[in-house]
């Protein structure tokens, strides 16, 4: 049923992060195996409920960022996995709060932890995994990636909370979006592709390159997946399509059709976001909004533009296979779409 | 109207803080500027939430608990301040996140944060705030500092699933509640004495008086605390009496009654904490009972038993009016039922 948008045009081949995937390989192994021993506890309900979120297939996008970052810089030691693993549990404990803040039911094509467990169990393990997130950095001992890493903590909550205050108003700007998405997403990809310099020792030029690298590759991701929200089909993203649109969610698509459209146009974003007339129906015309205004497209093209600043963020840095890998990921972000 | 309860008997003439807010007075003028300048934010939410809270006028017992602490070991500087504010910010976190998890409609005579703003913002300022007291740590450079408030943050949070878990199980045995309560409340108490210690360079076994102190102090303040509810009265307290047992909680008063009783009380708390029949002529019976088995009195006991360790701990340590202080403190605690 309804309306196909393209979201693009002309697309390079799709890219993929089997290069990022198989030079991380081994550090990821024992990520992984760290994630479940952390996640551990004698109190039953933790390891259910956040391996219920760990095991559901994620793409660990961030962790392997940050072995990728530190490998890059010539780092021997197994500080990045500790790094990396407190970026994934850092990860895992937004969404686990960020699905009672949105009372989400869905997340990876399974029901979220809060409606098996309830909300309290997802407050209460957000905070665990947080917790041991925070242990494991200090055993890595680097004063500076636990401040960058409590910094990212820090902004993240305050995008969070910036995004509900921010909440159903459509006259949100796209600067006033965008610096919701910069604090709620792109902090933490910057975070987690700065500390790797950080403890590979590497210069302050180096961890800025990263840190730029990780922030705009972060702003890119989050819109491509605000794009796929409207554009994309629930099986490929593991989560409702539409589900921004019924939880009345402020994104870009939004903002850009919202600012484009008529005053009747108008009036029916404000009946669907902020008086909750969002049934399948206002769904179809919310994507033929979309179409009508390009956009998707226009999403995705600002997109490419962080993209490209990401890019050229690790352009100084001497060839490598992990910054190769590491700009295929860019481009792996953006081709989702696809 | 009810019953009136003895908590206890021949107390001593009731103990106070007096002597240890004298001590820490100007560096808990300080902790009080950096909590204000720490919980800003230009995301208007976060300070109007945090500050509801923050203001609401808590004794601020743990950070006072770190300055005095630090002070005893000749401590010169001011980390102190900064890890005094941490611990107040992890016990603010803990709150938001606590009255989400439990529902609850008032605390300290106020309305909680989620009754005025909601659950999702007590949620994300909480979080905002446990990123905010992580990045004030660091900021005082203290690895073994930060090992035990990250510990210590890990622990809370298992402690509160741990509750979770074991909510309204009647079975719950003496020794289970002790581990919950030693998790989410003592090992705060804990950590707040002991960085005093750390951050001044102090010896192992002057950090482990001080952590003992800290430990045995909360169980007893949270035992006290379990007393009051069924047995103070709801101004003194600035909470409802009676919630604990509104909200079905499992706390050691209730523990013991239930233990004690005959089939037929113990179908009486099974219908009261396991199916809600918790109105105030229930309330009425459950307080009649821990009358006929002394549970309150009885709790109140123990809670000197942890008063006395938390005392020995203390006892190697040279004369200081710190320790006389931190002394009087564990009188207070208990003394609050007078």
């Amino acid at each position: 049923m309804g309306v196909v948008i393209p979201l693009g045009e002309n697309k390079p081949e799709a890219a993929s992060i089997a290069a990022l995937s198989a030079l991380v390989k081994s550090g990821m192994e024992r990520v992984n195996e760290l994630i479940l021993s952390k996640a551990g506890s004698d109190v039953e309900m933790i390891p259910e409920v956040a391996n219920h979120l760990i095991s559901s297939g994620g793409k660990r996008l961030r962790p392997m960022i940050t072995l990728a970052a530190a490998d890059m810089f010539g780092y021997r030691g197994e500080g990045h996995v500790k790094l990396a693993t407190s970026v994934e549990f850092m990860h895992t404990a937004t969404l686990l709060h960020d699905d009672v803040v949105d009372e989400s039911d869905m997340r990876r094509s399974k029901p979220t932890a809060r409606m098996i467990w309830g909300n309290q169990a997802s407050v209460l393990v957000g905070d665990f995994l947080l917790g041991q997130a925070f242990k494991m950095m200090v055993e890595v001992g680097s004063l500076d990636a636990l401040d960058v890493l409590s910094t990212a903590a820090s902004v993240i909550a305050e995008g969070e909370v910036m995004q509900l205050a921010a909440a159903k108003n459509l006259e949100t700007t796209e600067d006033e979006y965008l610096a919701v998405i910069k604090a709620k997403t792109a902090a933490l990809f910057s975070a987690a592709a700065e500390v790797g310099p950080i403890i590979a020792g590497a210069s302050k030029s180096e961890r800025a390159a990263l840190r730029s690298y990780g922030l705009n590759l972060g702003l890119a991701f989050q819109l491509v997946d605000d794009a796929l929200d409207y554009g994309g089909n629930a099986k490929d993203l593991g989560k409702n399509t539409g589900d921004d649109f019924r939880e009345g969610k402020i994104t870009l698509p939004v903002v850009l059709a919202y600012r484009r459209g008529t005053d009747a146009e108008r009036d029916f974003w404000k009946a669907g976001i902020e008086k909750g007339e969002n049934g399948n129906r206002e769904l179809e015309t919310a994507r033929s909004l979309m179409l009508k205004y390009a956009a998707l497209p226009d999403t995705i093209q600002r997109a490419r533009h962080f993209g490209e600043i990401a890019r050229d963020a690790l352009a100084p840095l001497k060839p490598s296979p992990q910054k190769d890998a590491l700009l295929d990921v860019v481009e792996f972000c953006i081709s989702r779409v696809n």
